[in-house]
């Protein structure tokens, strides 16, 4: 049975990840935090007895074999250094780290000789979509990306589906120039990621989906991946935990482990 | 037998209508027009002994209850003018008429007591899409549309892409301002018509399509069409061979017939 | 403002519409039934407090001017009939009733000279894509439906699927004798409703959705719909408010007042 | 500059092959075989001067390194044969080989020390969606497929769907026992395939296309090929063309060398 910490399970996919290892024999939560979480008593928030409340990751004197991290742009890289330090394999879902941050915890890592995850996107649908992406830019290098968010999403493009261009990009062998092309209405081409177009479309009701689309002579391939509900990253989350311990550094991405 | 005469019948679009009305029972090939038609004997361009070639306008000395013109530009304002002053039915499928020419014809038409029709799009799927999306936009104020050409469409948007955009926002009880979005990368929210936004894709492969875009709380409608050869516009052009002489003005777009 | 009871309101459509009803102030939620309500104080229901509450039908000793009925299929008949006898303008968004009640309530509406309204279903986009399905159908008769639900689904096709195969074959002036076709894997040309394919998709994430794909000559038209959230029926449901006191007899189906 | 061998010269995939070999510069058209070529003389079927014209297998007399095969299922396995015998490489476009004439190609291109390939499909968009829904299948279990095409194919399922749930099922660790479902119209759940629905759309209009649902917890896949025009199919022609020669034994799918 693997021990796991979960750092910031009162927020949504805290909490989720929380029912998600309470429910998995595989698994034993020995240790929460979150700032608000100002009651040691577990079972104020419906945790067993035997797991330890924090509210500062200073007052952490527990160990476990996985962190997970749900927390705060401001307190990932604190939390994540920290588990690599106590020799706890971390799995960090929360956004916001740094390229230099990143760079600094893995070479934390390698000294500390233990591996671990980083996942800008627990969906696995998204992330095979990428893989995908990638693979199919080898022989089809003229692609667009359409991504389509609820109209809240008050950003875009999405992060997946720059991501996407970006694998595309690099797989692509030479880039063809974009023909010369003349917009009647100006934009209406999207915006451009090294030659490959971004289209993102804010409407209510959808929830979060991208689409990619290849063409050729004579045909086409397109990869859609739809995410209706927060419900559907617990899939990846869950084979986060279960590989995390098999990694030999600081990997980011979840089709590492794929 | 209603007599059809067809101006520009050596062009793509003319020697499939020359097909349609040969096999159809229903009409007879009168006459037929263009300007590189040197050679009078109707048999060099695979017509019946009976049809009349000619290459010019002026030339023209037969009557006939429709005129479908097929031309350019430069010639479709004259041509039409020619077929209301001969008492011809004009069914134009060039393109090219400016809005002001459009109103002289249509007072011509009324002067003379007959009816016509100028369609922009022979393609049925596409006129009905037009034709959906004003209707659902009553309902579903929220649209996006995208339109996927092939490579070489040197222009963006389509036409068709336009027209859908101008049929909702004339319908839309009250179009709401866009909220704030902040575009990490510019432009990919696409065209902006009236608070439309249309995103065009250039692909090799890809024929003809178009997809608009409706959501609301909890749901979404998406009408598509896909306009996989210029075969589909026959199905058009007989709808308004069919009925362009029960018509009493000079109408434009094949809705008008629906 | 309009006075509306609500019947079967504890129910997750009834709290949909409670909440709908009472934020509107066009409406006036002026009672409420359910068999399980047996505390006659409506602030135990989070209810104004002139709401009256009942759990019998043969108690309600008010009159409202619209009945709006989400109560179960061995309720609703009755309600119907005493909404109607009682005056109110009925909105029934119960399923279950049969052809022959249904031609009953008619009768009586019209003895009564009242309007009403029974709603299969409240999804705007499904409604619209029927209505969208049967105009199509006539100037493409060949047609095919696909509908994807999620996989607790017990039963299959959809009654949207059903009712939209018959409005096209309604449509349809003759309908297409199928080509004869060789079936490798049996069944795999899916349901057949006099000569329209339905194909039924299963799976888990899905919510439900449906398509109508129609094919001629060189194009295709599709139109679909997406139900991502019951959310969505409220739409619908404020539509019926809205309109229902305008109607003078009992009619079945939103579309009747789109 | 590798010396090709075209059998089947004279039908629409030979006629694009021999235009793909002229065109392209790494290769030379050395040969071309064809029932009904009488005539020797190259020009006539617009060749180059140096290309030999056969219409018997028996007459061929000259060496190539690659033999590209399109003829028919009486000619494929006598020609491929020939081909291994004269240490040709083999590119296998024809359809109709037995299991077992495979496998007896294959023991006579490893008693021949020669490498070559069958391909069923030629479209490398089919080819990428059958690669991708494999891998998918590994973490999505649920799948069903739908393939369109247009009304005149006379069979059901597309041989690219059967061999799309093949690779399915391989890769699915323990399919799932199918829920009960009630049919309410027979057949509407589609063709299956080892517990993989399969749905065949038949529609004009529609050319060859597959779609590949793939569904989990909140989230949702979708992989799908549109087949437009067979010239999509020579971008697979030359990949193998490309390949075949660092081939060591004879293979089966364009899948293998991508």
């Amino acid at each position: 049975m693997k021990k796991v910490f979960i750092a910031g399970f009162t927020g949504a996919m805290g909490q989720k990840a929380v029912q998600l290892v309470m429910e998995d024999p595989a698994y034993q939560l020995v240790g929460v935090l979150a700032p608000g979480a100002s009651n040691p008593d577990p079972q104020v928030y419906h945790l067993a007895p035997t797991t330890k409340v924090y509210n500062q990751l200073a007052q952490v004197d527990i160990k476990a074999d996985i962190w997970l991290d749900f927390t705060v742009p401001q307190a990932v890289f604190a939390n994540t250094q920290f588990a690599l330090q106590q020799h706890m394999h971390p799995v960090v879902g929360t956004s916001g780290l740094q390229t230099e941050q990143i760079k600094t915890l893995q070479e934390l890592a390698q000294q500390q000789g233990i591996g671990g995850i980083i996942v800008p996107n627990f969906g696995l649908s998204a992330v095979l979509l990428m893989k995908f992406a990638q693979e199919a830019a080898q022989y089809f290098p003229d692609a667009e990306i359409i991504e389509l968010h609820h109209a809240d999403k008050q950003d875009a493009p999405s992060g997946t589906a720059i991501s996407t261009a970006q694998l595309i990009a690099e797989q692509r062998q030479s880039p063809k120039p974009a023909s010369p092309l003349h917009e009647t209405l100006p934009h209406v081409r999207g915006g451009d990621y090294q030659g490959i177009k971004i289209h993102s479309v804010r409407l209510p009701g959808y929830v979060a989906h991208e689409e990619v689309l290849f063409g050729g002579p004579g045909e086409a391939l397109t990869i859609r991946q739809d995410s209706f509900d927060r419900q559907s990253f617990m899939k990846g989350v869950k084979l986060a935990l279960d590989q995390v311990m098999d990694l030999t550094e600081l990997v980011v991405g979840l089709e590492k482990i794929l």
